[in-house]
């Protein structure tokens, strides 16, 4: 099972409400089972570096199938993943990206934010997440 | 001036249209004045790799503001732009992407596509940029 | 709006004499809000690694709008930014990094400088934003 | 033998006044002994891709010490260099960047000029390496 890009553009649109609701401008990026990019958006003035954040925590969390903060508390120093983020051009581990099930509990892509605190891209993303 | 999230959601939505007017599937992005993406997507079943393409032919057009298509032919053995993709991580120079101007004419960014033949990733692009 | 290179210029040129009254030598990098760089020049003498630093320095500050030692404090072990270096091909996140607004208060670019201290770094990135 | 800051600076004056005089927006990149950016000018209006192109044209000119548009002359399909632009990060290899010598001969830099037909870029690139 892999998303459809109605589903990413289902999923980006909550996401964008939940963002303007809290206040915030974010970067949204969906990626299928495959970890490629299906949707993106980013809304006005939001960061321009968080575009490539928000890109990476969606496919951090499809590559480990894993909220991306969890990988950031396993990457600090000392960590059993330590400096993991040097791997696949480059993760990003803190808070804001999501994996996305579908009705059956399958893993059927990711989402990623970026643009605020991670609290507030976590938010967001889990936002989006459970929009289908 | 740049182009707004609202208006490349509207391009991608037009350039989907006649996408599968054509019957072809194809991945679509828009960026702004910057080169910067403001919003992709991908339809099903698309190209894995025209992903990258598409990112690539809508920043060429914006980089050098005008039709991709006009860069590849210059860019020929022998032409005088002999092998300009090298630079900018990567340029597309074949037909798909192209600048994105305001009413007032200015250019506030581009639209790259691909998924199918030069002349239908073209015809969906032209579709797109004349949406606003 | 957007810095031309007529004001990238004179900030480089007071950023330049800045770096001269405390007798240090510098590579000072001046983007614009796209995060494009404008504007650059390295004083005889000054570090060669320090090119690429000030680059990155000056599009982090565009990036997130913020001066780049602000990122570094959050993204520390244990802060909740922890390795956002690893994005955007590489970010700077120690002082040096500083937006550039107009006189509406708008950022229409980012200075960045490297080539001594940090502190040092930064009161020259200072003194070439306020130079507009 | 090095060039100086002092030297790249009235290099780029003069190569924007000839692109003035000729009519086009120019990127002016120039690098030193080392080929390492001195000193970078973008001009109001200029192709964001030349960017890039500049920077490329001027350290592939002093990387062979020749003109840019030689070294195209043997990288064509069939020539003894075919596809050299694949080394060195990416070589630009069509006119616009020409080598700085000093009174005595050597060679202390390199100048790369993009944004108009190769003809204008090389024309400007002239006048800039002329200048001291």
């Amino acid at each position: 099972m892999n998303i459809t890009l109605s589903q990413a553009e289902k999923i980006i649109s909550v996401a964008k409400a939940k963002s303007i609701e809290i206040d915030t401008k974010m970067n949204i990026a969906v990626v299928d089972a495959g970890a490629n990019l299906v949707a993106f958006g980013r809304m006005d003035g939001a960061w321009l570096g968080s575009l490539d954040i928000s890109i990476k925590k969606a496919k951090t969390a499809r590559y480990f199938d894993m909220n991306t903060g969890i990988i950031g508390g396993l990457s600090q120093p000392g960590g059993s993943l330590y400096n993991i983020e040097h791997s696949n051009n480059g993760l990003i581990t803190f808070p804001g990206g999501v994996p996305i099930k579908n009705a059956a509990g399958d893993i059927i892509g990711a989402i990623g934010v970026s643009g605020s605190s991670v609290e507030n891209d976590h938010t967001v993303a889990e936002a989006g997440a459970s929009a289908i």
